[in-house]
């Protein structure tokens, strides 16, 4: 059993924030419809997530940076599917 | 001029990361359709913030708590969206 401590839950917390972009990246490609999904707020996350990155890079944070480098990665997926099927 | 820290980076990609919601929000509430929206993205990420809320609660962090509680509540408003124009 693992203690629960506040990393222990920043990791959850990380984890659940991160993953959350998986069905949406999956909703736009299986249905290539993308009218609900507002283009500023994908931009302005994706802009806030590459922020972020910057950010676990500068205080060498190995857990800030996987977790925006994957986030960032699912947020562009589905900025690209705006793009492609508008 | 700021001077560019860690700190203020965290704040400029925290403040992107949570206002991001606010075009996304209006979106759905203009359009009243949310077939686009992913309810498994917003149902993970409302948990994962919520999570992020408690973690900042925890470690006593002000600017955790506050983005969080902004983020949530805009992330509950798509959620309620989601459930009302289905």
């Amino acid at each position: 059993m693992v203690e629960m401590t506040p990393q222990v839950l920043g990791y959850m917390a990380g984890f659940l924030t991160t993953v959350a972009f998986v069905p949406q990246v999956l909703h736009v490609f299986r249905t290539r419809s993308t009218k609900d999904v507002s283009l500023g707020m994908f931009l302005l996350f994706s802009s806030g997530v590459a922020l972020w990155l910057v950010y676990g890079v500068w205080i060498s944070s190995w857990p800030v940076i996987w977790t925006n480098v994957v986030t960032l990665a699912l947020s562009l997926c589905v900025l690209w599917a705006k793009w492609k099927w508008r």
